[in-house]
């Protein structure tokens, strides 16, 4: 049989992360997966034991990662939501797939092999004059069982904990994290529209999350092949292992080979929800031609992948026909790829941006399948020298006007961002995003704060990234080293993953998250006792950290050593430190020695 | 000949850094060392051609990267500044050395394999009743070659390239720096004490340069062997290759076999000031027994060192005797490995510091050789739970009295800081810093903005540097990925200083320094015109640009390449974006495209 010849070059990476547990949390109509992080005890210096508490830390990575699950990658993910989503009676089964790219590609016998159990020819769509959104649902008052998920989720158990983190207090700059999350507060928050659940009807594999800056700050990698490289199972295993790293959801941008296969492979097999550029797809059916893309041919594309069950869609309909001339002035012009396409067409064509004047009919369709729209910047700075100038600027009021729109039709929308802006002008993006578009989520790609360090531009970005998370943004897009020198590898997409959930991590931290101070806590007790192994599991990166231990101290004995070949055993200031606090601890303080100061 | 052995083993990276040209701009009395990258011209899309006006960029790698200049490590670098110190006829030279342990080490003859032509046993110290600081010329209204040198420095022949970076406005938040560098201005910031010129009379091999918020932000790289690993000949090296990559500042934090030998053999090979913690080779004169510590053996330390060159002490004086208590309630005690030395030692003796209650004395010795005192806070936070508490502040406070005693007696004063810091909470320690240190620069250890991610303690503390540098830091110590795991290698010393590099750039451009800006514009021009060698020249690390780049797309031709393997040939924004702009360029704008909007 042809087709498994394929299927068996998808190897998945599988199995728990180290000194880890997957746990399902109980709700009234959901088990939440979570993951447990067991520590070993405090042993004191006279021998005495102390448990120390477990850490439930947030988990993307779906499940793989529970050993009792056997992946199956021409299967897909078992179908969480599924009768959730049946239950609430307002969607239909399609005979037939409604996009006339699907049904040819279905036909065309060529690509068998690229097919498997999991195709789906009879998608859902929302019955006759019904919405189906999580929004339209807020609105109605209605808790779904998606919403329970993401209240239990976004707490990670941190009530069970409750003394130990309530020294830290952030600054929300307006933000308001409530110590507990009750599914009624992600009711109203999607309500309001300041944050979103993407969660596509044609995706019941998907873990439900929400994306909001009342909120733990999301992080998404981008992945897909490109025309130079990459097959379909290259770009599974990246995202599934992308979520296995922190990835709360996975962008497919390929641009290369069979881009309809490529996605169908990766949404049945992701546990987090799935963005895309339909534009890109489209611009590939029409050969690259710029000039021959139409509405009709995007028209279906949206179809085809709302039908296939991509939860969010990057629209740059915010880029007008009149905004052009404003990046004339620039140094770098138009870097958003689906941006240059549209200024192009429009150029071309001397007419105002079809993704503009059919934005309507757009939130038609992504209302009857809950895509959500994140509404691309087409024209985000793509150097220090073009931020936060009047073409930005311009297109972000437009980006606000489509927000009402989409938000009429009970589409969730988020709003992206830049791009490249020096640190003084950031606060600026975040404080005009909110105001313009109404406090709809913003979803920024670094920014990066130099442009002079190619080869670190995960790091240039991630400055960028921590700030905005910290001043309001509810996703940061990861940048990984390769940015503007190739497409990123495995490892690469790993430590753009790590770099983003540790600037996420620090903007929870500042705005005062109680679970992110948590494993901060937790971690730096571990530390400071010399608890080796509870540090690296409590790590964002285990392996990377076990291994650059065991560069110099390689021995099973030195994860018990009172120090590290950083400074030493004599030279080691927390052994010093513990060995003075036992020592004061063990007598009364010594004459003299007050706080008068 | 024994000696020839080691001498043999050292290897120092040599050579011109790609597309860079070692250049020397001439002041009055000095011919300052920079780097000038050259661009290739910019190529119409009907072939005609313009030139790029070259970039000058801050160079710290002193005569290394010069090809006319052939290094030997046996005899270290020329002395720049040796003429300009003895023409201020007030430094006499010693017929011994004045240290005992200094005369000691000298007369053993089993380190005579350690020891070449560079060795000085007649160092230079005031004469008696002279001050000798640049602080102290600074005040007598003298503008010293040292200032001239550090005025041109920091222009980075800026004044030649005026129109194009008047865009960016920066926000310093109470720095100003000027358009234009003037030697009086260099002079005036030192006697305000808001700078210093970090110039030890000893170390005449030493580029000046200067530390203050009204210039560009430094970084210094931590090198230093530990008693687990490494000899002087990697310690040479990696002081070298630091500068090679932008450290501006490298501290020699030896621990390990014969410290008094590792430290001669930098300061003489290092175009760089040099840092030091005499504490801790005050600790191995006493075989590690903080008990045995006297003020004997560390004031010997003082004049050992100040008379071998180096040009700034940490010394932990702030931490009191009654500032230990309060570090009972930390997660994390005492991390600063000189502070939990000091706390040991007053708890064992009951007794307050000796730093503490040296620290004039000790500023004697240090303006006998201009020798700056870096003041340490041995109580700075080791976790974000311990952040801004009780015992930091009440240290920084002594800081500042020590601030002032050292600034009466002409000894240059920089103050450390944190260490880790949540984001919401690093702007309280500049302000408090500036307040009760009088605006004596600050030095900073990151901060490190979360615990959480060992192995990426680069990046964590990247994000809190940059910050803290746009906030009014002058110097920034690196954290490489290895922090809280082992001792850095080579690679992690380069990594560390290139992430630093962009953290202070972040941070110059974000306080609008045009030079800065420059950089960043001269770039992205490249960039947009897909000049990738000029891209790679203008990198902070040209190396691993290239290594990346060529990872997907190794050919030449590549290199003229209009797309990269990032999005491939149709998909390439700047392509798309540059063949636009030549479009609407060539004819008048579209009908209807106003900017009514």
């Amino acid at each position: 049989m042809k087709a498994k010849e394929n299927a068996a070059d998808v190897t998945i990476t599988q199995g728990a992360l180290p000194g880890s547990e997957k746990i399902y949390v109980k709700g009234d109509r959901v088990a939440v997966a979570m993951r447990r992080i067991d520590l070993s005890d405090t042993i004191d210096e006279d021998g005495k034991r102390h448990s120390n508490e477990p850490v439930v830390v947030y988990d993307t990575s779906g499940p793989y990662t529970d050993p009792n699950y056997q992946a199956d990658p021409r299967k897909g993910l078992p179908k969480l939501r599924a009768q959730w989503i049946e239950d609430r009676g307002d969607v239909e089964r399609l005979k037939d797939l409604s996009s006339a790219y699907g049904r040819m590609r279905r036909a065309d016998t060529r690509l068998d092999h690229l097919r498997f159990e999991h195709i789906e020819s009879h998608p859902l769509r929302a019955k006759a004059g019904k919405r189906v959104s999580q929004l339209h649902y807020a609105r109605q008052g209605i808790i779904t069982p998606e919403m329970e998920y993401v209240a239990i989720r976004e707490n990670q158990c941190c009530d069970q904990i409750r003394e130990a983190y309530k020294k830290e207090k952030g600054e929300g700059f307006g933000a308001h994290i409530p110590d507990l999350i009750t599914p009624e507060f992600v009711r109203s928050e999607i309500a309001a529209g300041r944050a979103i659940l993407p969660a596509n009807i044609n995706h019941p594999e998907s873990e439900p999350m929400i994306i909001g800056r009342n909120f733990l700050v999301k992080i998404n990698a981008n992945i897909g092949n490109s025309p130079l490289s990459s097959t379909i199972a290259e770009e599974v295993e990246k995202a599934v292992w992308a979520t296995r790293w922190g990835a709360d959801t996975v962008m497919d941008l390929s641009t290369g080979k069979n881009i309809h296969e490529t996605r169908e492979w990766i949404v049945r097999n992701s546990p987090v929800p799935v963005g895309t550029v339909p534009l890109y797809q489209a611009l590939e059916k029409v050969k690259g031609k710029t000039e021959d893309l139409t509405w009709d041919i995007y028209r279906d594309t949206l179809i085809e992948q709302a039908e296939q069950g991509v939860d969010y869609f990057t629209i740059h309909a915010g880029l007008r026909w009149q905004h052009i001339p404003l990046t004339m002035k620039r140094l770098t012009g138009i870097v958003s790829r689906g941006g240059a396409i549209m200024a192009h067409w429009c150029t071309i064509h001397k007419q105002e941006s079809f993704l503009y004047s059919h934005f309507e009919e757009i939130c038609e369709i992504l209302s009857q399948y809950d895509v959500a729209v994140s509404i691309g910047d087409g024209l985000r700075p793509g150097s220090i020298a073009d931020a936060n100038d009047e073409a930005q600027f311009a297109e972000l009021k437009t980006l606000g006007e489509l927000a009402r729109i989409a938000d009429q039709h009970d589409v969730q929308v988020i709003i992206e961002g830049p791009g490249h802006v020096p640190m003084q002008k950031i606060r600026e993006n975040m404080e005009l995003q909110l105001d313009l578009c109404n406090e709809a989520p913003f979803y920024t790609l670094g920014p990066l704060v130099t442009d002079i360090a190619p080869g670190y531009d995960h790091i240039t970005s991630a400055i960028g990234a921590a700030m905005i998370g910290w001043l309001g943004t509810s996703m940061l897009c990861y940048v990984t080293r390769k940015e503007h020198l190739g497409l990123p590898n495995r490892e690469d997409v790993k430590e753009g993953v790590i770099t983003y959930k540790l600037a996420a991590h620090a903007a929870d931290l500042a705005k005062g998250h109680p679970a992110a101070y948590w494993r901060d806590w937790s971690m730096s007790k571990a530390r400071y006792e010399f608890r080796w192994m509870d540090q690296f599991h409590l790590a964002l990166d285990s392996e990377t950290a076990l291994k650059f231990h065991d560069e110099t101290l390689p021995a099973e004995g030195h994860k018990k050593a009172h120090f590290c070949s950083m400074c030493g055993e004599h030279f080691c200031s927390m052994r010093a430190s513990r060995q003075l606090h036992d020592k004061i601890e063990g007598e009364a303080p010594a004459v003299g020695v007050t706080n008068e100061e």
